[in-house]
């Protein structure tokens, strides 16, 4: 039988993380892009808004309408938060939708509500498949959320903990650090090269920070219990990455070997997530532009506590790589298609 | 009475924290440039090594040693950690010697030897005159240990609250991102721009950071009773800057309102020390170049614990400006001289 | 005598020329800080607008109105071009007033409105006081037009070879990089961090940016014959600094020798402009936040070309900065007086 | 007939070149990945030596021998100047070898011996297949030189108005900004991330490149007579990417019509070099990681010059995708085999 063949459209063409959808699926060997959408920009060429992207320089901007979008076996969502939920109602419920916004990530609908304030449009298949059983919810599904970038990260650095009991669940601590290409392409004073060059800052301190609850929500699950989290962003001088720093009271009895082996045993046979060897420090260069999240772990046995830091491409794994692997186990594609690609360094 | 004029040497004046010293004091109104001093670099014109200082650039180098050091007024020592002890023992009682180094930071013998892996030198007045009764045990000294940067920065997060009685003792976390400068001047492959900049790395993560036991004697003296801490410091893409998140678990029954009061009462007469207003975030750009410290704290309610991030330029107010600063006091300067500078932004 | 106090107004100050000029004036020893103006954000503190402007933090901006700005020995105008004109004609004949827009820069007025595209308000006493003769023409002026950026890199660059007759009056070609802050502070898309951090790129080729009469009006003057230049000016991904190379043709015979006295001999006895030694290389870190330009030269004989390599601050030297020491001679002062502050490495 | 596979060594495994080839090669769908050596890092993982190389991280690097690096259809050289035509030597005539070093690049040997001061190995095939009839040259070719990244740029920016003889051959000035990934991978303090982040600086001004002849070859082959070229070369804050603004006077009765024809025309094929519509300028983060250039030009007739700018990757397009490209082209693959990669961005 030939190659499989899906037709695929993207929506949200010019903000970054349409863009890096449509970087990666420009060399996809199982996908043909359809339809390109976008809002203000339509009717631009593709190159004019994402220079990068020469194989579709000239692909040109269609309105972000159920019409343009419906008719494609595989429909990408990257809209501003609380506004796919709208689009994705009308789509054919055969076709896979994968939504890259936050409008169907959290379960329950109080905590949506207190977060975004408006009616919460319900719960989707997460696409986070290294969570325990996640990726045999993925298989077959027709809609998918895909997870927030400090989540994936978040998750992804405790979550093997949780899973395995070893950990308390209050006092958990997260501080990452962010590119700034996870704050949008809309223009903004303090988003400005002039102001971000050369500096750090934090942002959204206090628990007010709408991805707490999805973080929350994953190690709970995990954990079998209620589990709270402080979370801190900070925003980084560098375009893509993400450095998460997650710290988490051990349990008593549980010491360094323990800690290891759960973690190295829950990403064994995980294509994209690594532990990397004790003595090395992950580094978000490593990751760039690959769907890749390599990690580090290391048990503080003088403060009782284990800090797990890990590193991903915010756009990647954090929103586009991981779209695009959800994508392969949903419609039962080897997972790698598309994201077999290398970290690019230096 | 004419202006007191006071001479000063320094030494290590081809590194960043030598070469910070030697940009406060070149237009310090109450101090004179005697020796600059270097290891290998001695002989070479200050101009070739530090092109940014034109004020000194046709100043050559001497040879750090007692004879050279001695005769001043102050002689500032920004040395290897480790280095000295020796040095300074052999300089005059009456000279006013400040250490840039970690020698004689620490109370505790057992904690240097376990850090540092030598015999301990002593202990010195700490150059820290933000913490409670501080100030008074600089005034008159002729030893100062200069705090570490990630020690600045966290003590100035965190005293406030540990002096106040809000905060318990156990369960701190403290994540730090430091500008490169703060690796010092030694070529090393994983300090190249090329494999820093646009990237972040966490490193000497677990408990091993030498930064630990400082931190944990300034806040246990705050406090009381023992305090222990996890921190994790980060390499940020920018030349210089600290900022760290400091979190720490609120007793029961101490509100938002009794800890922003602390932090402000603690600040309210300090000129480098500032507690932003409300909706606003400390950017380590805002202070670069200057002895300036801002900071934001938030109660996390939720999580039952505040989280306070804090800035400073770690050559500045983390070293050189810190340095300067005990030293006005010391002498009965007042105790901005020379560091009335605004921080460069953008 | 007591020292002299003047006092003075600055216009524009929520952008990044303004908020220079604060910076250098907070600590000049002779001035006291008047009226501080904006247009949409007057009403705002300082603080929340230049919060690296520790000193005049809760200094509260006022509308920027001929009102507000009379009344104060010296104005400073950081306005958009096109827009000081009008107030500057409103103010009192004995206010020094200081405009570091375009305005008043050029001679020809069919140059202005060729590249501005309105009517030519005239021409002040152009504030470059290292080109030949032009220190005397500041002393006493009420009226003076800072130069821009670029022109100020490449007057100081290639100025001393046309006045000392070596360099050949065309094919000279300038290439300058500037830090984003040249670009201002308006919030575009193109600016943001995530678009400039680590990536070059040129913009308005091809002889029509603004700042090319300008340069020419140096060269030609200098030359005392028509002076024709073709510049490019690039984006780099910094904050602040500007790196000038460049190249012209020398004259039959001439020699290195020749060159370098010409360029070492107009410079000696300036402040703020270093001839850097054979070997040197200029970078734009060195100069930042201070007054100094550094330049190198290089006699390429087998091109039959001198390249002349400069460094500034462009908001330094390149416009507050300039606009102080302007300052300082039109009044008498030390030209110096305020100036005198390192370059801030690393 | 089966996917043609072809077994590759890669020498010089460690550094920034090598690396780039291993990254390429790690998914070229015709290529099987043998021996990886080094000189002083054998022994080691690659993992541990460039550890965003996931695909390759538990390959064992092995000594860089003849022995090692032959009995593959295909060896890349990635060492330093100088040392490759002596291991070249010995390789077997009928292995096809790529040399991202300089050994062979020039075609005379005085130029070789003036600029690298030993003798000269000889000229190889020059693997740059955009320049006039140099395609038909490497098919089938056994001996390969990469270009220099600089001349890269350069040629791609000016060959085009040289070969159509619009340009005159005399004061022709290129300025190029490279990342600092193109200075190497060895510890240099004037490399440290604290040195280069935030400021731009120039070096080997004044003729004494050795990518100068590099350059001026491939102009005065296509322009039929010799052609000097005045380069400098600048550091920018980027670990990747080259901006080159290249001007050249135009031949008297030459338009801006014709001037676009001749470069349209020239690239209209190339799957790699692209004119931008105009009004577009080129940015190097728009072709970091791909093997893409792109390039404006624009006629300012008042100066009566050219200025084309160009920007590539330095170690993709200006080394290892190069080198790649030229290896489908000598081995009849397709052109663009393992080179089908966007640029990331932002």
């Amino acid at each position: 039988m030939d190659r499989m063949t899906i037709s695929v459209a993207v929506s949200g063409a010019s903000g970054y993380a349409g863009g890096e959808v449509l970087r990666l699926l420009a060399h996809h060997p199982n996908t043909t892009i359809g339809a390109i959408t976008a809002h203000s920009n339509a009717g631009q060429r593709l190159g004019d808004l994402q220079p990068h992207l020469r194989a579709l320089a000239d692909r040109v901007l269609v309105d972000t309408t159920v019409e343009n979008l419906a008719g494609h076996d595989v429909v990408f969502l990257a809209l501003p938060h609380g506004t796919s939920a709208e689009i994705a109602a009308q789509l054919p419920a055969d076709t896979l939708v994968i939504d890259a916004g936050a409008d169907h990530r959290l379960e329950s609908s109080a905590a949506w509500e207190k977060f975004y304030g408006s009616a919460h449009a319900g719960t989707w298949p997460y696409g986070l498949p290294e969570l325990p059983g996640q990726r045999e919810k993925l298989r077959g599904a027709k809609r998918i959320a895909v997870p927030g970038c400090y989540p994936t990260s978040a998750q992804l650095a405790l979550v093997p903990g949780f899973a395995a009991g070893l950990l308390e669940p209050h006092d958990v601590v997260i501080v990452s650090a962010s590119g700034t290409s996870g704050a949008g392409k809309s223009a903004k004073t303090h988003l400005l090269g002039s102001e971000v060059m050369g500096g750090m800052s934090p942002y959204g301190v206090g628990g007010a920070h709408r991805h707490t609850p999805e973080m929350e929500q994953g190690f709970s699950n995990a954990a079998g219990e209620p589990v709270s989290v402080s979370f801190t962003p900070t925003l980084a001088p560098m375009s893509r990455g993400i450095l998460t720093t997650a710290t988490a009271r051990v349990r008593p009895g549980v010491g360094a070997a323990a800690l290891r082996a759960a973690w190295e045993q829950a990403y064994a046979d995980e294509p994209f997530v690594h532990v990397l060897p004790a003595g090395h420090w992950p580094h978000t260069k490593h990751v760039v532009a690959s769907n890749h999240a390599t990690l580090q772990l290391a048990f503080d046995e003088h403060a009782g506590r284990v800090i797990v830091t890990c590193v991903i491409d915010n756009l990647t794994k954090g929103t586009a790589g991981g779209a695009v692997q959800s994508m392969n186990i949903a419609l039962g594609l080897p997972e790698t298609a598309g994201l077999d690609i290398e970290g690019v360094a230096p």
